[in-house]
């Protein structure tokens, strides 16, 4: 087998078409790194098992809490634990972010109903 | 419990006093994620069982494997898959870099007579 190769999280994730669509970068053991562009306000949701990582990688963001909001800007990292309801949103421009969780986290969690829940991820490596 | 705070990797691994020691940054279900600073050349090593991915924060590094290099800069990210013999090294000044890899992986793996094993991982938050 050749040695693994890199991909740039940025330059990549610059070429995803669609906010809120999650796109799969690699994979570390059981968990998925993804890229998703940020624009406007996602939906409040949870996951009930699994936390969800985010590191943004470009532009600000916002995670709404039940009790709070967090800002985030670039290098800036959060785990949120499995069963807290959160809402991510952009801040500005769209953003964009790594996520790192199980490859089965569904993007809107509990929030089933969403017209924003993307169940067969596509690949950053497909752009 | 109060909502999670975020922690910015570059603001505080800048903080981290001696290359090839990572410190925790936070935890993402079973996986967590290190930040260390490189400096020259580490040791060649291998993990048995673990996946290890490295994610570039600030400045270059090289990672040697026995069949060629790869370079990387900020925003590039690599999986070395388990049992792939590499060797991490820094291009030019000391590079800052996120790791990904489970609680119980040793930093220098296989080479465990290595002088730069750290088996007691200090945090990010204690700096």
């Amino acid at each position: 087998m050749p040695h693994p190769k890199a991909i740039n999280l940025i330059e990549s994730g610059n070429q995803i078409p669609k906010a809120w669509t999650p796109h799969v970068a690699g994979k570390v053991n059981d968990a998925l790194v993804k890229v998703a562009k940020f624009d406007g306000d996602f939906d409040w949701h949870s996951h009930e098992a699994e936390d969800e990582a985010f590191l943004v990688l470009r532009g600000k963001i916002a995670i709404d809490f039940r009790d709070g909001s967090v800002e985030l800007g670039p290098n800036d990292f959060i785990t949120i634990p499995a069963g807290v309801e959160h809402r991510p949103r952009a801040l500005g421009d769209t953003a964009l972010v790594a996520l790192f969780e199980p490859e089965t986290t569904l993007n809107t969690g509990t929030a089933t109903t969403s017209d924003k829940t993307v169940s067969d991820l596509p690949s950053l490596y497909e752009l």
